[in-house]
């Protein structure tokens, strides 16, 4: 008796835990989107708040991993909920550096609208990217939710889709910049942009593979664990 | 004496995973290395040897992290003890960051050689902050190894530097990239590597945040701690 009640409450804490993460998905999934809202709009009132709230984002990841190891040294998990504990300390790593790269969008933002009227920022260049990024990190945060490892799955073979649409994005900005090149410095700002972007899809697909962990038990990191699963 | 029988497997199961990690960081300290030289040179085949050599990188990432399980599985560690073990697997992700930075540059590397004699690929304006950044490197490992946190504060400083040294570089670039547009491609090439530079002095900022983390049991992460001491 006294095992199944260390294991519930070993239950508890770590649903305490998981409900926090998807507190902080929820905070870096609407800081993101926030990010992109301000880099078309210019509003540089707006991507000071984001720059800001990623005080919140930052405090979550000290105060998370906190809980993780107290979890681990108060409730002793065996190997198979460690596991779990585990990955969930490198999710929020992942999720800590999306609010990182949400920031830089939003400095990117700032740095374009304050150097005046004559500036271009290119957003259409990179809507598609941030559609496709941001759909990766919500389908992420819903693997983790729901420890759906096909979704996970699936959603990995979508990085690929973000790393071509930069490469395009790339192209096109490079076109711009020899046509104009006045038009550098902000077609650059908007390269950091989507470089962020491109880094978000890479974060997103990192959770993706720690569910796969988690669920699976695979660390699939490193193979095409998933490419095959697609395959079959 | 059990416990303390315990106590000391547990001390030399984790000089064991801290022997590897070290392992680990001299790897990914010659993968820059060797990446700064391939993109001095041009040299294909040693940009493809570095690429295939993280390999290695990865492998040690996932057995590393597996042997941290193991070792909270089997020796439970008490709170002050898997703080270390903690700090470690953050560490090993640092790292196997790091690795994939120099793969960045090694792939720059290729992508300027092949693009023929016309390109320009601009190493001397990245050579200073490659220097900067891999002095961090080395003191982060240094500070790692002999669990020196007064070093770990030191380093955590140089971060700005290599920043001003990334955005200097980036207006060089720009300048040479509007007096001669057919550059912009391989000027292109080198913003990258810059950026990988610059990376990799953040995560060689993040392991002398988990340093102190270890040596003094504070989270300095998001903080100005590092800074506050120095001006004591």
């Amino acid at each position: 008796m006294s095992g199944e009640h260390s294991s519930k409450q070993y239950d508890m804490d770590l649903e305490t835990i998981r409900s926090k993460v998807l507190l902080m998905g929820g905070l870096v999934e609407s800081q993101f989107q926030d990010a992109m809202i301000a880099f078309r709009s210019g509003n540089v009132a707006q991507a000071d708040q984001i720059i800001k709230s990623d005080e919140n984002v930052n405090n979550l990841e000290v105060s998370l991993d906190d809980a993780c190891s107290h979890l681990i040294v108060k409730r002793q998990p065996a190997a198979n909920d460690l596991r779990t504990v585990m990955a969930t300390i490198k999710v929020i790593t992942d999720l800590e550096r999306i609010g990182d790269e949400s920031t830089k969008i939003a400095r990117a933002a700032k740095a374009i609208s304050e150097r005046g009227l004559a500036t271009v920022n290119h957003y259409e260049n990179v809507r598609v990217m941030a559609a496709s990024a941001g759909k990766m990190l919500h389908d992420a945060l819903d693997a983790f939710a729901r420890l759906d490892d096909k979704q996970a799955i699936r959603l990995i073979a979508e990085d690929a889709v973000v790393d071509h649409e930069f490469r395009s994005v790339m192209r096109n900005l490079i076109t711009f910049m020899m046509e104009d090149p006045r038009t550098i410095s902000s077609a650059l700002d908007t390269l950091w942009v989507a470089k962020a972007i491109e880094r978000i899809g890479d974060h997103a697909k990192n959770i993706a593979e720690y569910v796969i962990y988690i669920v699976e038990g695979k660390d699939i990191r490193h193979t095409d664990y998933a490419a095959a699963q697609l395959a079959d």
